[in-house]
């Protein structure tokens, strides 16, 4: 199976290396950024392109790695064939391809990807859906040479795991950036939050989150939490505070 | 040196369990509920007691791991003796034990305790202060058997290091619930998140927070957020949603 990268960011370099690993051959990787679509084209033992008039039209998979909201304008740029088309965003309707593209379909991993830190892509959920059933089937058996956890999810399902991946990832990174803050202007190191980081995330591999529940908020320590709104100086994080205190006490008692 | 527990649950446990590893001797358990009581004294090797008049008076060192906004009515319940009274709590000021206790301080493990879950204790910041200079380095020294990050610190500094707990462990936590909530109302497995939840804690060991933030917020991506809005049907989450988004903007871009 002969498969073309376009883009070369994050989730392509990633996915691409996770491709190659699985004995697939990556022929071609397309980028605007001449820079990155050769540092990633090495990797693979692949060819490289800028343009998207480039673009081999003979391979058997294309993957688009590309921004959600310049997708649409990234898959018209490439002349249509015989290949299945499959995007990787978890916010993206499948129906980007509508139009444009003969054979289409998408493949969402599950991850937060830097382009830092490898990851191991076996352990990373994979979900599937294609235009054809035979197209799904075939995006199915791909992702499963990828992922010991590739499953077919339809485009509906799918935009609520990107949703509870906004809360559980993104959103949680940023309360890891405030409580940071907060102790660097203290002048205390962030690093003493590590430990307990962790703990809270190998948590919930054995308890429910509701029942891992800890703090002021579900006690109802209205004590606790009142000093802590005085020692929160910026307005929208005394706002963050009280909002998500009282989530948790409504979750907690209801 | 003799040690007593004055509380049998999370945090008593764990710490008790860290004494007693250490190679102190904890000598008697108190608590109200005689079950609890009884089994932590158990692993001890210990006594216990249900009453607050039967507290040995001739021990060294008396841990309160109590509930923070009944630590003063537990404390004022035992007879003055000549011990070091410490408690445990992040955001309780050593003054608690003021005109009660002769000699008094604080050891704070910044960590989240749950009954069924062993920890690491060695790895647990551990943050003391004491009344005197005298009591601050025996608690320090004490605090450096139990952990390899023992330090000291004022009331003043520890109450920030607790808000920053909170951000980073209890409004974590509930992230991870609001998220598990979304995956189950759609009949979605809350265990496909996992791989990302530990992604996004290990991440931070490697890179600073702000560094590691992705996601439709930071891009500004409104298309992403508005149909996010849309999917989410409780006003208190849409709001939730809104306001972190908005934190991670102007963090990102200012």
């Amino acid at each position: 199976m002969r498969v073309v990268f376009i883009g070369a960011g994050h989730v392509a370099t990633h996915l691409a290396l996770a491709v190659h690993a699985a004995g697939l051959q990556v022929v071609q990787v397309f980028s605007h950024t001449a820079n990155r679509a050769q540092v990633l084209a090495e990797k693979l033992q692949a060819t490289f392109t800028t343009e998207a008039a480039e673009v081999v039209g003979d391979a058997d998979l294309y993957f688009f790695c590309w921004k959600d909201d310049l997708l649409r304008e990234v898959v018209v740029q490439i002349k249509p064939n015989q290949g299945l088309w499959v995007h990787t965003a978890g916010s993206v309707s499948m129906g980007v391809f509508e139009g444009h593209a003969l054979r289409y379909g998408v493949l969402y991993p599950l991850q937060t990807f830097s382009k830092e830190r490898p990851v191991n892509f076996r352990q990373i959920p994979c979900f599937v859906e294609a235009a054809t059933p035979h197209d799904a089937h075939l995006l199915l058996e791909t992702a499963a040479l990828l992922s010991d956890r590739a499953q077919v999810l339809p485009t509906e399902k799918r935009k609520y795991l990107h949703l509870a991946a906004v809360f559980a990832c993104n959103f949680t990174n940023h309360l890891y950036a405030l409580a940071g803050k907060i102790l660097n202007e203290q002048q205390l190191p962030a690093d003493v939050l590590l430990p307990l980081i962790d703990e809270t995330a190998a948590k919930i591999h054995d308890l429910p989150a509701l029942r891992a529940q800890t703090g002021p908020a579900m006690r109802q320590d209205k004590g606790v939490m009142g000093s802590h709104l005085q020692l929160l100086v910026d307005p929208q994080q005394q706002e963050i505070y009280r909002l998500i205190s009282d989530s948790i006490y409504k979750q907690t008692f209801s």
